[in-house]
């Protein structure tokens, strides 16, 4: 990622915290080694015709990609992991709505890292529920539970 | 206003580039010199949920207001001619995808403080007339004819 300067950390910071969104998917995919796989994402959305204002977040950081929807949004997304690290590192210190979401993404992705076993990889599912629950405060969500019973069945959780 | 640092500063023109809007309305109003008032603002807009965003950006300013329309939609919205000079002069160095908007508006500001004649008060519709431009790039308003053909039907524009 480039190096960013004050200004264009706190510019990104007020960007995220007005239009942008931090979030986690787990989706189920069965070649991963725990059947789903942890897909943290960072993404800004604007109008088409705002465009350039995503052209030049991308440019300021130097990571992620545009894509162009078929309703009018374009969305700016940085989904791998290195840039997610490197970005959060710099922006969060500036963040004020979003900020907890950041910090506990960076948990998320170290604590991933780290992960040996099905109860690990349970842990990491507590992490990303209390991430939903930070973003969406009214619907209830258990992604451990549904997890749970999938490594429990496939033999995934004993040692 | 209150003082800024620099990254503050740059939070508030990276939440404004990201989902603030710049405008100003021209309302027809008799009480008015010229039959029309001439209103910038500066609006930021969140999910009812994300209001805390809002408080923040108003604490950090110190200026403007919120106002909670019934659509689930918060609007913090900074109308007064000298916050919005005090706050856009800050603010506009950082700026990137609105600041064409930003420099239009000091103008049009400036100009209306000094605007003595229904003459002038046509070159100043002529910088509103730029300033929709701007906003809308495929919607052809003529705020300027309009504003004419009132001020001549009432002899506003006779010397």
């Amino acid at each position: 990622m480039n190096k960013l300067s004050v200004a264009q950390r706190a510019y990104i910071a007020g960007f995220l915290d007005g239009d942008g969104s931090i979030y986690v998917q787990l989706k189920k995919n069965k070649t991963y080694r725990y059947r789903y796989q942890v897909a943290p994402y960072i993404v800004f959305f604007q109008a088409k015709k705002e465009r350039l204002g995503l052209e030049n977040l991308q440019r300021l950081t130097g990571v992620g990609y545009l894509r162009d929807r078929n309703d009018g949004i374009v969305e700016y997304i940085i989904g791998d992991v290195t840039s997610l690290l490197a970005l959060l590192t710099e922006v969060t210190p500036y963040l004020y709505l979003k900020k907890r979401q950041a910090v506990l993404m960076l948990e998320i992705i170290k604590f991933k890292k780290g992960a040996r076993s099905g109860a690990d990889f349970l842990k990491l599912c507590l992490l990303i529920d209390q991430f939903q629950q930070l973003n969406y405060s009214k619907r209830r969500i258990n992604i451990t539970s549904a997890v749970h019973d999938v490594l429990h069945a496939e033999g995934l959780l004993t040692p």
